[in-house]
């Protein structure tokens, strides 16, 4: 059962709730996209909310940050005869309104930073790849009370660490299946449990950009609030054991700048990729008191392809030998770079801009200067990618005072 | 069944040969990678074949075309002290071989020309995102008969389509199932049936690139010959009625050039995103004969971002306003530009590099230039999407003589 309060619920009431059970009611999912728009609890996205951004700032060299304990930034469109083909965004804070705990305490809610003017105009919102929107289904009912948001790859992945953390949070039931919230489609898979949505989001800097554009839509329109996002993935390593753990500092691009640079309207955009210090900390601290795996801080480079863009030689292409490769990676090694995954930069950049405390969990399934193909055995690869998950879900457990 | 036969089979006597069932042995798959390396007819990589080119010269500029009829292209490594960061790289012949027909008819076979001149060092080839390697399976057998790959985004879709072209070619069997090849791993999906392959690509440059590295090492490794691919998708339009088909004339990036920039050990790289212009043809005729809906041949723009990337007013982040995006809507369609998707570029330039006959036919949901969601009715984007798929169908059974 979802909880049916639109409400957001407060983090620190989360632990002294009665355990939520995972499953998800079947009437969830429409008959069919297009076909009922008129749903109970169906509602446009027109509407008025405290603390909002509405506009955003973006002209040449560096943004102008905000003062201190000004939530709510001013963003303005580029202006059109005077745009410069490269600007800079940096991290928002979230939009944010105080409220007051059970015992008085006054704190901060820290609401999705949506830049995006136009939305205010749209009567409904479909999230087309999620098979979802606002017309057809209740965000705040379906989603109000999501606190944590991990995301990765592989579908299946998803659906196991959903399972698991039902499991540890003690939300799970015996047999209860973990439906796929957005089984009116095959582009990504998601499921939630209690304050936990697990979402995947396939392979690429594209894939996980159109995820993350919906997923942040998503949580805006739930009325979410003191959001966690954290993406749980596999990577090559570099210098590392394989099975180590990398908790992002920075992620870098293919020149190990730490930066993402997009093509909107045709003109480039320069974005920054940093990641939440202080969340990557409290990552750090928690997988030392698990103790079962080597974990690291460093930067993840995140590149556009598998074979070429990492330097591999055993892809259907390569132009360059093995002395080339192996500099590249000592070069990448130098600069900070612990790990080379495909989706951190856009991921980083995207929660910068909407205010939401972001990190990178990846673990090593090789160790780059040793190989390019992941060759080790299926159950050892399957026991490295639980590894994130096992870090993750202590984290959230630990948040939630259930350690 | 499929074919036990490890020879290629000449496109000409495929459509003389019984029916094919559709049908994959429940053998196909090894009990899990890494536990069996020495299944019977496993194989390694490094043996000899003639044509196949060794080394890819890149250079400074237009790299020089080979002479007519000179087969093997010499391929170098790009000379390290004086490497530049910017090289073109043009069409590559297949490697080629005569053989006769029954008729005694002299023609070339063409093979895959693979660029990359490590896989011959190595003992056994994992193809890790398809969950097959050369030491667990079987290419030749498994695959040496397929001389149609068509490839999309969406599983589901992919399967649907084995399903679609098996009925066309006569080669189902009522309640056949259509197992997915590679069931180990949710990453891709990939079906056959007779001399049609069915792969799921994701979305994006990224997802389709690892893929595509994959797919034609699998069809070198299968010692597969006269192979056409054709990507099969869905895209929105610019000025032209929503279910319209676009076969591409050349894919664009999101400035209008026909070209791929790619970052290869930290340097810039750019490609020629060229299509074959013969089979665009082809597919044009094929449609007039079809008769059933609207196509045209049309540049198409691949972008690294479905929201910002295309201009839309509804993602999470929007800094422009709606006379900027039509603007830019209105200069691609006014440079030839009359579809938008996610992964022509890395398409085109990869089959350019491994001699393969390419060709991109997708449907458009939407006229961008009157909106950006896409929020027609289910059964309408339903219908929309099997166009690309019934014009292929139809395509692939003329090319067999079958129709």
């Amino acid at each position: 059962m979802i909880r049916s309060s639109p409400a957001p619920v407060p983090l620190e009431q989360l632990s002294r709730r009665a355990p939520h059970s995972g499953c998800i009611p079947a009437s969830l999912h429409p008959p069919g996209r297009g076909a009922s728009r008129s749903l109970p609890g169906a509602q446009g996205v027109n509407r008025a909310r405290g603390g909002r951004c509405r506009r955003w700032r973006a002209g040449l060299g560096r943004a102008p940050r905000s003062p201190p304990g000004n939530s709510e930034r001013l963003c303005r469109f580029p202006s059109g005869g005077s745009r410069c083909s490269r600007y800079k965004a940096y991290m928002a804070p979230g939009s944010s309104k105080e409220k007051k705990s059970d015992d008085g305490q006054a704190s901060k809610e820290n609401f999705i930073h949506l830049c995006n003017p136009h939305l205010e105009k749209m009567k409904e919102d479909i999230l087309y790849h999620f098979a979802l929107g606002t017309g057809t289904h209740d965000f705040p009912k379906l989603f109000g009370d999501v606190k944590f948001v991990c995301v990765g790859g592989s579908p299946s992945r998803m659906k196991a660490f959903i399972a698991y953390i039902a499991e540890e949070l003690g939300l799970g039931s015996p047999g209860c299946d973990y439906p796929n919230i957005c089984a009116g489609t095959d582009r990504y898979a998601m499921y939630k449990v209690g304050p936990v949505l697990s979402v995947s989001h396939g392979m690429g800097i594209p894939s996980i950009s159109i995820m993350l554009h919906e997923l942040i839509k998503l949580l805006y329109h739930a009325k979410c609030s003191d959001i966690t996002i954290i993406r749980i993935g596999t990577s090559g390593g570099i210098g590392l054991e394989p099975g180590s753990v990398v908790i992002t500092r920075q992620s870098v691009d293919a020149t190990f700048k730490p930066q993402l640079e997009q093509v909107v309207l045709g003109k480039t955009v320069i974005r920054s990729t940093n990641l939440d210090e202080q969340l990557a900390k409290e990552l750090m601290q928690c997988s030392k008191e698990i103790g079962q795996f080597n974990t690291v801080i460093g930067n993840t480079m995140c590149t556009l392809d598998f074979y070429e863009g990492q330097g591999r030689l055993d892809g259907a292409i390569c132009l360059y030998d093995e002395g080339e490769k192996l500099q590249y990676l000592k070069n990448a090694y130098e600069s900070g770079v612990r790990n080379i995954e495909m989706e951190s930069s856009v991921f980083a950049a995207m929660c910068n801009l909407s205010g939401v405390k972001a990190a990178v969990v990846c673990v090593t399934l090789l160790n780059r200067l040793e190989g390019d193909q992941i060759s080790s055995p299926h159950d050892v690869l399957v026991e490295y990618q639980q590894r994130p998950q096992k870090l993750v879900g202590y984290f959230i457990k630990k948040s939630l005072g259930k350690v």
